[in-house]
């Protein structure tokens, strides 16, 4: 039985990614011994280690003038971060709630900052994403955080703030690498690995150097410190290895591929194809406002939440694993990460219309 | 050729958790996917978790009322994080200094602590440990904190302190599960895993639930928050999954192999034969105290710099990796963890004669 993982995270890899880690596990490159039992600081991890973050910079158009740092921690560790590391002299930080993690985000943050939140999505059930004319003022706060895709409310970004002169931050986790943008609009972007760019354990930080100015919080630890880790490649202390390691070869697979359009493409086609259906099907519910439906996790509801519980329980039977909804909402989830190809997508709704036909 | 990999961190794996490993890379245990691509929710990863913490607990004999945490961020992160978890209303924290690692956490906590250097290795360039009779008085202080085994002057404690009421906090990274000790003892144990655990990635943190009524920072971020990661069973947020795949199977190695007794005999008869021949050779020099000397790194030192650096290549070229002493110290080491079989430190050793007779 050929197994489709529609996990939210951590997600399925790239299948040729897995296979050449699989085939050079124990005779990295043929150098006798595994890229896991490596020092960092040998010249053989440098090497792959500024390669990577060359490829991470070619795929996304990265400026010379930004930073890409890979660190230990996830994204909610971020959330903790991103303050003490850019509030500065300032008091105020800003931030968008369309959904679950842009929520935890705001709730952490508010530890370390006078908080803002001008724009809220909850009132609609984190089914839309309010107006930008409608968002309340923030030019006097350090920076404006969102995140792009919501995986649990299944809400993507349509189009990137215009926030001026306010450092713009971004939680990518769920989304980097599926889409081209102008990384010039932003002062950060941050994005756990374990969706689209590799295993757990590493995280990606791509910061406008300019930031540095800004003096961190005496209580953030070095090994979280931009400017610190920009300033040793990463190596402050051990960074996480392997989960790099696979990153590296996520980054030259999507290149080998048509790179990020190309996954941006592909996002659309499977997406799509997933919505339409849903939408001509009365026994499945997608609740999301289609201009911000997420390309990326694709939840719907089906008409009991009995249904619900079978649906997982069956299409896990059939090979179709990980679609069980978010503890927090319930009912059912696709994820599609740029790993999906797209003949998943189409086993899937093969097994819903089956499904729907059986329980309709 | 056989490679034998002498690396300081990240180290070698044992042979059979790499074949392991390898063999269900795809298919985890025979469910059609990899460990690597599963929720950390799953029911599967939860029960890998639970079987993985009483491995552990088994293994060193903790008591039920310590929390075993398996967090992100290596540990110079929790060279921060001690004091913001631990100092509470308490101001000063005491530390002992008997090597580079000492010397760097000392460095970090101070920015949390008043700190008080109760004993300090340093005038004697790191070949000693004060005796503990001669330590400062530290009976106000929050926690003393000590580093069990330094990697890079090769200097491991062969006694406990006694601390009295005041919680022992070590730092075990270099050589957790390599003897049997009273985990009792201690207030919180911690450790990297790229060196006796598992690859770069996860970091154990053992510690004692009374030390949860201390108040932490405000500013500790939740993800590295003791009470809240023991409370989530340390997943509060994504842990890193597949670094704690390897230290399950690794512990389950200890177990076979004859449980941390087994290790501790193994740990004694390497480094013994090693400083051995080190000590009838003259033309290599350790310089520790004998009955300091870390079972785990063996520094040594040739008659001149340019041997180190000849030392150094051409141990590599015959399959001896890793064994350029530090960059702080420079020299050559070798480190022995408890991956490392008995057959590659005669292999060394030979290899070592053989360099001294031609360049001796």
């Amino acid at each position: 039985m050929t197994v489709y993982n529609f996990t939210a995270g951590p997600a399925m890899l790239p299948k040729p990614v897995m296979e050449q880690a699989a085939e050079e596990f124990f005779n990295w490159g043929g150098r006798g011994y595994s890229v896991m039992e490596v020092s960092h600081r040998s010249a053989d991890f440098r090497s792959l280690a500024e390669e990577s973050e060359q490829d991470f910079r070619d795929l996304l158009g990265v400026p010379a003038h930004y930073k890409v740092l890979f660190l230990a921690g996830g994204a909610q560790t971020q959330f903790a971060t991103v303050p003490m590391n850019l509030l500065g002299d300032l008091k105020c930080a800003a931030y968008v709630k369309t959904g679950h993690w842009g929520e935890k985000a705001i709730i952490e943050s508010s530890r370390y900052a006078s908080m803002r939140v001008v724009a809220d999505a909850k009132p609609s059930g984190f089914t839309t994403i309010p107006e930008e004319s409608s968002w309340d003022d923030y030019q006097d706060a350090a920076y404006l955080h969102y995140v792009d895709n919501e995986t649990i409310q299944g809400v993507e970004f349509p189009f990137i703030p215009s926030s001026q002169d306010v450092p713009l931050v971004c939680d990518m986790s769920s989304n980097l690498l599926s889409r081209p943008f102008d990384v010039e609009k932003f002062g950060v972007i941050y994005a756990c690995a374990q969706k689209t760019l590799s295993i757990a354990g590493v995280t990606i930080v791509c910061v406008d150097e300019a930031l540095f100015d800004r003096k961190p919080f005496v209580q953030l630890p070095n090994t979280l410190n931009y400017a610190i880790q920009a300033e040793k490649g990463s190596m402050y202390n051990t960074p996480p290895t392997y989960p790099w390691y696979l990153a590296s070869l996520v980054f030259k697979w999507v290149k080998s591929q048509g790179g990020v359009p190309e996954m941006a493409h592909r996002a659309r086609q499977k997406s799509q194809k997933l919505y339409e259906y849903i939408d001509q099907e009365d026994f499945y519910e997608n609740r999301v406002e289609k201009s911000v439906r997420s390309r990326m996790n694709v939840p719907f509801f089906l008409p009991t939440k009995e249904l619900d519980l079978m649906f997982a329980a069956e299409s896990a039977k059939s090979g179709l694993i990980g679609l069980k909804g978010h503890r927090v909402v319930g009912g059912a989830r696709a994820s599609i990460y740029n790993a999906m190809p797209e003949e998943g997508v189409d086993v899937l709704i093969d097994f819903m219309k089956d499904f729907a036909k059986r329980y309709g």
